[in-house]
């Protein structure tokens, strides 16, 4: 992967022309659980969404929305995600975003909806539709109020933003549980004042989510509800496309690790780096396997060094090309196993590195030119005490 | 899948001519660590072994030994598995051999080793040899006293026993975690005075792992140990081949199900089965998918019916023919999704279900004919707790 110089914005901000606000609209118990995030001018677009043949009713909307390519505002409700809830859902989500339209005073067709939260209860919309009256009067350039009011089990809001040339780049996401996404992840809405045609948007956002988004695991498991959206409103004009190209991928990424440290029940960020792979393919899933093995997870969780179950998570990608004898592994520098065997290392050293944040485990297969890199968390009890009572709390 | 009346005994028994003893050679703290299962005559065999990438040094050896289709004996340590110890594991998986060939008077060629435990170790063989030493004196027919030198993280030593015609049919296993073992299991030795060549072995047992340990999963993770071995010493005689196909599907069934209900940290049995799948193969990883399910494990664990994520393990199978509006899930019998929306459904009833065990899962796709069911567990702060400190512990 080519690295850049990105500077991030201490405190992240809004592109000219952008803002948001989020309410308490009754859908939750407390915090904020409607957002609304709105371009001034319409804005060229690009999306992508689950590949869960089960999408929410926001999904099948969302896919007709976008193909007109341009978008004037985002609305999204946390608390229930409007799921397997079958016509009368995707007409609650016609009506969202209609209400949002009336709002701000745009075409519905050009509102995009999302939904986060139970899968399978029907969508409160005359809650949401009240929620959303009056709230243009509380737009305003902090993200991380839109941030706020889309959050599940997130422990905290997310944003980050970028400059890139003279433009401004800013990501609002949420997402902790249900994370395996593919082709896009839990909510994750892009915003930039700088001037593209939604054809070079999607072209980027793919670009960019395929090494950010679609290498995040916290479980393995696949939202119906993912949707990765990008906005570019033109205001601060033409960003030369390679530098823009690198500052979303450095965007996405950081927003990766956030969504990936924030994993439900996390302690740590673990990031799984595999070269010398034979293909893409091959490196992106032994580096997906190390992330997802539930033993390797709690190895980190619990700073046990049993790194030879890192030879068992390569070892059971049954159908990529290895060269035992050539595999090498190490854990925050400390080299583990040599040659495909474990070797002598350091124990207590690698105790401590396996106690600290983040872990980043290094792969080379030695029998090729591919490289990836994937990202997750550990796995601790905090997540079983999360996902076992998630309906009913 | 066809049913047949089975008896398994109350008490597991040996066939005619098998016999085992275990001991504590000093492996292991306490409890015992090494078994010896011993046939009075030559053994018609057949094995599987794991897929992994990695196999341990006994799986290479095993390779090798089951290509002469007889066995007289297996020696099995556990605490530490001689995984990734390159060719010094190898010489000392045949050392394993030769002690117990010593012992009993037969071909070390006839001897299948096993080793279960922690990866990267290297194996205590000098431990193992003299502890061998003396083992033919205590040689019973108790299969339990065989499978408890062979327990890892296992909670009870696991032992069936079934009458086919006029033959005996037992299985001894183990295994708790790293479970999602691919055309084997763990550990699982069958024994049967039954008569069948090596060759009728091999197609019987390659067809009843299929619909059994292969369905097995308690937590995706691929042993590089995995071995599951078949032993008729014929001195029962014939006895009727569909009637043994059938029994032993049945046998391997129910340890299957005695290995998922013990998975760590496990608390109840689930079953997945899933019917009108386009194909086998997608009926397999629609179940598996559910089984594997972070998200449906805690759910089961917490006996919440946040029956929406059914709908998300089956969808996250990009590639397996699906009709969600013909799509139906059930637990326990209680209809929760019809036409691929979540339905009204007695929901204290549901929760009362989900609080006992076995967890049953239904889905009816609706699209052919094929069926296939999954075995797991639930997933709990066990499986957490074991996994973060068992180097350690």
């Amino acid at each position: 992967m080519n690295k850049i110089d990105i500077a991030f914005d201490q405190q992240p901000r809004f592109p000219r022309g952008f803002s948001c606000a989020s309410r308490l609209v009754g859908l939750k118990k407390e915090g904020r659980d409607l957002s609304l995030f709105v371009c001034d001018v319409d804005a060229p677009a690009a999306a992508i969404f689950t590949r869960n043949q089960f999408p929410g009713a926001p999904v099948v909307l969302g896919r007709e929305t976008i193909r007109g390519g341009v978008l004037r505002a985002i609305v999204v409700n946390s608390k229930v995600s409007n799921v397997a809830t079958g016509a009368a859902g995707v007409e609650n989500a016609r009506r969202m975003a209609r209400a949002a339209a009336a709002e701000i005073g745009c075409d519905a067709q050009h509102v995009l909806v999302s939904s986060t939260g139970v899968i399978g209860v029907p969508l409160p919309i005359d809650r949401i539709e009240s929620g959303i009256r009056g709230m243009r009067a509380e737009l305003q350039t902090d993200p991380y109020v839109g941030a706020q009011g889309i959050m599940t089990t997130d422990t905290y809001a997310k944003a980050v933003s970028i400059e890139i040339g003279s433009a401004t780049l800013t990501i609002v996401a949420k997402g902790a549980g249900m994370i395996e996404p593919n082709m896009a992840t839990m909510l994750v809405y892009i915003f930039t004042d700088a001037r593209f045609t939604a054809r070079q948007l999607d072209s980027m956002l793919r670009e960019a989510a395929n090494v950010s988004f679609n290498m995040l695991s916290v479980d393995t498991d696949t939202s119906t509800s993912d949707t990765c959206v990008i906005l570019a409103n033109g205001l601060a004009g033409d960003v030369d496309e390679d530098l823009f190209r690198a500052g979303l991928r450095a965007a996405c990424i950081r927003m990766t690790e956030l969504l990936a440290r924030d994993g439900e029940g996390a302690t740590k960020l673990l990031r799984a780096t595999v070269v010398g792979a034979a293909s893409d393919a091959d490196a992106r899933k032994v580096a997906k396997s190390i992330i997802n093995s539930p033993l390797v997870k709690t190895m980190a969780h619990g700073a046990d060094p049993n790194v030879g179950r890192l030879l068992m998570a390569i070892g059971k990608c049954f159908d990529v090309q290895l060269a035992p004898s050539r595999t090498r592994c190490a854990i925050n520098q400390v080299v583990v196993v040599d040659k495909g065997e474990r070797c002598e290392f350091d124990e207590p050293a690698l105790r401590h590195e396996l106690r600290g944040d983040p872990i980043d485990i290094d792969i080379d297969l030695g029998v090729g030119d591919a490289a990836a890199t994937a990202f997750g968390c550990d796995l601790t009890s905090g997540y079983i005490e999360e996902n076992a009572s998630y309906y009913s709390s």
